[in-house]
């Protein structure tokens, strides 16, 4: 039977006699036996508070049990605190982290939370951070780091939810492989290193107090699995969201960030390959591109009559926008192509239509003018920009042709598509679609999952069996390298135009 | 495949490539498996340095496991250092702490030490340092103490036999109750109040650090169970040591110390029960009682032709006597009899024989002139030493009697009768039964165990099955209150003769 990683029993024992002198623990475990079978292990921490916690409360407590490798009393309390019965899920990404906290007794959740992962400041990505771990000590500073940042959100969490932070017994995190070495201390040096080998891939469950978190000192902490250097538990946790890992149909997910994963198969067999293809995605490529967050612009349509941007911001009416996240650059681009104002190229078709402008000899379009925007100037997506946005696009298309092709399909064959990363919750496929990114397949097929970083991990809490399913993921699937042959090169090229320089590829498109 | 509790294995790995990127745990683990197939826990501080290890050493490592509940890498060094695996087995008495230090590659002894419990400081047995607990803090000193105790004689024998301290990978620890729960910091405050309960029976594996001892941190630190307040690993051990619990036929063992515990069965059923027996043969009751170490008379003939004594000291020729253990008493008493210079209730003959002489109205048989003894002082044996001891050796007789009466049997019944305790090593099964302590069946069914406690943890160190049996013993052995009835106390008042009223019962004697 199925049930969250921890959970809570309520107890209520015969007070020792002479006839009955079983010793505390073993009444207890007794006890608990007629409601969860099974051999318990027992921390000194928890064995040694059991006496005055029986005695305190007339031999009524309740006592927590975590489901890890083996079963353990992980706390004791006097009375019924069953209905009490927390846990933390983490996606821990290379910039921001982000938490939910859980009730596992009810299954809901109680909040969210994000925030900047602190390690930024000695590198903003991976690369840079496993350099700084070069140096003696640094490593351990990463791993506080890490800790450090989960206890915040966990603390403040908690502190919005009226819960003690001591009552969380459990946290999941799932995150890419560096991340996930940085967090246990592990060294990650030759993750970048040919033959590109972690220290490990699966690492299970750990002493919650022996990671530096600050929730129940002997709650289970555990880290979801990666598979080699470049795939990680985010990804994974996409497959265990997705549940093409339990289909007979095959289905095909990617993971956009900085780069996408792509990951193919059903119940029998799980492909994964990965290609740098959404830093355009991410911010910091395009002029205006920015992460989901309060100021981004989300969504962008284009009004036909007058061509102005009609948008709408995170964090709702009133705040000003700063810049456009991944979903409205898909969206942008997208609709200007589809209302004319761009061609296939990518280019800016002239005469100029409304909004557009050549300014300092280049040109751009006006998503917001400088009158409605954040920073009082205007906010533009410029031709260069577009260039960009179509090779990551191309890059992805070729991508996820290359490895169908490879095992011998048809887009068409796919049971679902399922597009996962922070800003995939936000996609709208069918401007995917259009532009080119994702094949021209029923709409109806595609699945957005959102963070399935976060939510894979927020499974694994509540749900044991789905623990047992991302370690049989891991082990089952199997990494390909993407193979940048010249037919790579060439589909690649074939593919930097809107929707695709082969047309009978879009039907639905063009 | 019985095996020792740990043990390493000696790994040489292909080095990671492109055809083969492994995570370095897992092209460890690969390899492990095929010598010793299972699952394996890897604790942090051990996978963090699994990296270093296999690039100092070309990928040949020795990894070091133990089989406690889950199989664990507690160790990973580079190279061939697979000769060098050792244990420590601890008898963590109320008044003494023995250790002996193996070497569980080869299965022998290196070294044994015997300290005194540093806990005597708040309390000479077991109530006054279950008291001293009521105060905060005392109990975690008393557990630091015993921890430290450990710690000191790992240390002295790990230097004598020239190896780390941190090359011990598992300790076994047998003890009383009350003082496996000092040793863990479980509070003993129940364990002498009805009705009795201890914390826990069953403790099982410890990280060794996390008892603050200082042999491998990760290593396993194993606590024999107790059977509730009275009957604790130390007695279990024995049993384990007798092989009673697996023979066909009922056995007997009797644990000798400040009780005796006896335990009665065979390998379908075990009963103990503990009785005050002993403390007349621990020194502190008998005037010149004393424990057996250096000085101890442990051996003693009466010549007789001239009434004197002939005796053997603990530390060899040239240490001059300071008193008897207890071997020697039962000796002594045994032979005072046998040569007629006591009658069967345990006084004097007169006139006195040589030897004997009446001292300031007191009757006492001189065992050492002053000349010969090491403070200058006679040392006698009293009329008031023989009658503790010959209370003390009636109980015992009582007891045995009651439980073996009790289960229908007699003592002819029982396929071997064992003796434990520190003195039972030395103690002569014909002396013991002339004075009619233990019953006057075959000679050759008597087996004197020595200090099975300390040979009960050396056992689970070298066999892992032996744990198994020892938990094993636990859970079948059933505690059963001797009953203080009329019949007990009058089978007792027959019982303080020597050998006994009833002569019958001692045909080889009388």
């Amino acid at each position: 039977m199925d049930g969250p990683l921890v959970k809570k029993y309520f107890l209520k024992l015969a007070p020792p006699s002479m006839e009955d002198s079983a010793a505390d623990l073993e009444r207890v475990i007794r006890s608990l036996s007629e409601v969860c079978p099974g051999e318990f292990d027992v921390p000194l921490s928890v064995a040694s508070k059991i006496p005055d916690v029986l005695r305190q409360s007339g031999f009524e407590l309740t006592v927590t049990v975590s489901f890890s490798d083996t079963r353990s009393i992980i706390d004791a309390e006097p009375g019924d605190t069953s209905g009490r019965c927390f846990g933390l899920a983490i996606d821990l990404g290379t910039t921001n982290v982000v938490g939910v906290l859980l009730d596992l007794a009810e299954g809901r959740q109680l909040g969210e939370l994000s925030d900047v992962n602190p390690q930024i400041a000695h590198g903003e990505d991976i690369l840079n951070r496993i350099h700084f771990c070069l140096k003696k000590g640094n490593l351990e500073e990463l791993q506080r780091q890490a800790a450090g940042c989960i206890n915040s959100i966990a603390r403040r969490l908690s502190d919005a939810a009226g819960i003690g932070v001591h009552e969380i017994g459990c946290v999941s995190v799932s995150g890419n492989t560096t991340m996930a070495h940085l967090f246990l201390g592990l060294d990650p040096y030759n993750i970048c290193r040919a033959p590109y080998v972690p220290v490990a891939n699966h690492f299970g469950f750990f002493r919650a107090a022996d990671l530096g978190l600050d929730i129940n000192p002997e709650g289970a902490a555990y880290v979801l699995p990666n598979v080699g250097s470049y795939v990680g538990g985010d990804v994974l946790a996409g497959v265990l969201v997705s549940g093409m890992h339990e289909r007979s149909e095959v289905s095909l997910m990617v993971d956009v960030g900085t780069n996408a994963e792509i990951v193919i198969g059903n119940r029998d067999w799980l492909l994964v390959c990965a290609g740098a293809a959404g830093p355009a995605l991410e911010g910091g490529v395009v002029k205006f591109g920015m992460r989901a967050m309060p100021g981004a612009i989300e969504r962008i349509k284009i009004n036909p009559e007058t061509m102005r941007s009609e948008y709408s911001v995170i964090g709702g009416q009133g705040v000003k926008p700063r810049g456009m996240c991944g979903s409205a650059l898909i969206d942008l681009l997208a609709e200007l192509f589809l209302k004319g104002l761009i061609d296939g190229r990518g280019k800016f078709v002239e005469p100029f239509l409304p909004g557009v402008r050549e300014n300092d000899g280049l040109r751009e379009y006006v998503v917001a003018p400088a009158a409605d925007a954040e920073a009082g100037e205007d906010i533009v997506f410029t031709e260069a920009d577009i260039d960009n946005l179509v090779r990551t696009k191309a890059a992805m298309y070729t991508a996820l042709n290359v490895v169908t092709r490879e095992l011998g399909m048809s887009f068409h064959d796919l049971a679902e598509f399922s597009i996962a990363g922070t800003f995939g919750a936000y996609i709208a496929a069918d401007k995917a679609v259009a532009i080119g990114m994702v094949p021209d397949i029923e709409l109806s097929k595609y699945s957005l999952l959102g963070n399935s970083s976060l939510k894979g991990a927020c499974k694994t809490l509540l749900s044991r069996e789905a623990i047992n399913e991302v370690e049989r993921i891991a082990s089952m699937i199997t990494y390909k390298e993407l193979n940048v042959s010249t037919d790579f090169m060439s589909e690649f090229r074939a593919a930097m135009f809107l929707p695709h320089t082969d047309a009978s590829l879009f039907p639905n498109i063009v």
